[in-house]
């Protein structure tokens, strides 16, 4: 049997093949000559309109996602743009399961995993953690291309690669919980910079005001930004604050139809492009390295017979 | 007046000029046409035998080099070889300050400032950190060539970068003191792993058993390794236990006399290269990213006319 084209595949996740699409994007996450191919095709489609989620373990940003898909086949609407369906990307870069399986149909939002209106898939890390960096957007525009003009990014944990990855997104949705302001100085920096929006999720809780206060406080302190991040308080497990975070999206979403989105995208643009060449780059290198002119170079300069410059040099004008 | 060349200055550090030799090491440190002829010439010459201190900030590094700085010149000796100077590289990567002027003259080993067989220079970040993992075995190859066979190279701080030169050493020590098993955790596995010799210095403090069982459990859950770290007990403000760390290293040098100096050498000397290579390319993307066909595909993928894959091949062929 052989093995469906990216074109066929296409075609079928168009014509509603979830199979068809899961098959894409296993291309692009897993490299190779077929992952170039559903790029250049994923990336003929418009860009998705992207939120992304993130924020720090325990905010209950699972459950929040779940009730914003909810709101979201509600209203079946952000800024002008209508959809019957909504696509969810969860991002584990701890994890080594991916393909959607383990963590995406069986134990993250459970109300819509039967749901046709909507396909959520899970990504984790294959081998090498610089490869999410670049496999979620190539995920994003394979989803945008196969009829999903609006989608969820969710990550899962805090570091560099999770922050990245959802500010990536068209609005970018930091959760906190109250009390965050004491525990999680060394990553709010990072956060703030990030944020469209700040959720202040499990509201039902303690400390919301003082919560609230600090992240004011901290917003008043930073830079000026045509766009002041909004903060919205829910309570995920009650439903609670849903519409208004939603109604917050929407906000921000039709704040960017007017000239930013154009910078912005441009801006995501130029680093999502400086990602895949320092990517493309890194692997001439690690070709490189492998070859038997690298020994040769090693060898030359343990005699004293080049520096490391010239070394270089000389491999690089090789390759 | 004309700037000297390259050429003439190491002539001149050969011959005894301090100032000579403080210029080469600004070459190597400030980048440009000057450091690729300066790399030239020093790594012409053979390598010298360097001792990498390292560890956290208040284990007295400082102290401790300066004891070891007049245990070589009492000795005038490691292993086979003599020599009648040493040098000392201080690496500080989160000062503004370099030159040696500041920290090493003035302030660092005072003991030694004033002594014509020392040459104590220290290197501090210029603009950009990555900077120093290659000005750092630049200078010490400098050193080499303007006759220094044996040199210190003490870092401030625990980072990676600080951990990375310090282990590039042919001798890499790690200075830590009493009670340091505790508080360490976080970077307690990287320098294990760089570790040839370890000192637990202010060994008149409490907890040195502790401290040295603790590390002596740790090298057992270790890999197999042909040399087992040695451990050695200091208290350089007394000067105790100075002759005992001089005879740990002149062991270690000793054994990296036969196989497998040239073994660490090639593996040390092939991530020097790997270091140049990717600073060569990292310099060749920011020069792509800031001209008019990097704009040109960025407007490409706007209008989604190509993908990232096919922009970076085709921006990386045009350079």
């Amino acid at each position: 049997m052989s093995e469906r084209s990216p074109e066929a595949l296409l075609a079928e996740a168009l014509g509603g093949s979830r199979g068809a699409l899961a098959r894409l994007l296993t291309f692009v996450e897993s490299g190779g000559r077929q992952q170039l191919a559903t790029a250049e095709l994923a990336y003929a489609a418009p860009a998705p309109y992207v939120v992304g989620l993130t924020g720090p373990p325990g905010g209950g940003k699972s459950t929040l996602t779940d009730r914003l898909i909810a709101a979201t086949l509600r209203r079946g609407q952000v800024g002008d743009e209508t959809f019957a369906q909504v696509g969810v990307l969860c991002v584990d870069p701890s994890s080594p399961y991916s393909g959607g399986a383990i963590l995406g149909d069986r134990i993250r939002m459970q109300d819509h995993a039967t749901d046709d209106r909507v396909y959520i898939r899970s990504m984790a890390t294959r081998g090498h953690l610089g490869g999410l960096s670049l496999a979620v957007p190539d995920a994003i525009r394979v989803l945008g291309a196969a009829g999903f003009p609006f989608l969820f990014v969710e990550t899962v944990g805090v570091g560099q690669m999770e922050v990245e990855i959802a500010s990536a997104a068209d609005t970018t949705v930091v959760v906190t919980v109250p009390g965050w302001g004491d525990s999680m100085q060394a990553s709010k920096a990072g956060l703030l910079e990030v944020a469209d929006l700040f959720v202040i999720n499990k509201a039902d809780r303690p400390g919301v005001k003082e919560t609230r206060r600090d992240l004011e406080q901290m917003l008043s302190l930073g830079p000026d930004r045509p766009w002041r991040p909004m903060i919205v308080e829910t309570c995920a497990t009650n439903d609670e604050g849903t519409e208004e975070l939603f109604a917050a999206i929407d906000a921000h979403r039709r704040y960017l139809d007017d000239e930013p989105l154009a910078e912005s995208r441009r801006q995501r643009t130029r680093a999502a492009l400086d990602r895949v060449v320092g990517e493309v780059l890194r692997a001439r290198v690690a070709e490189l390295a492998r070859g038997r002119a690298y020994d040769e170079q090693i060898d030359a300069l343990l005699a004293c017979k080049t520096d490391p410059y010239r070394a270089a040099e000389t491999l690089l004008l090789e390759s």
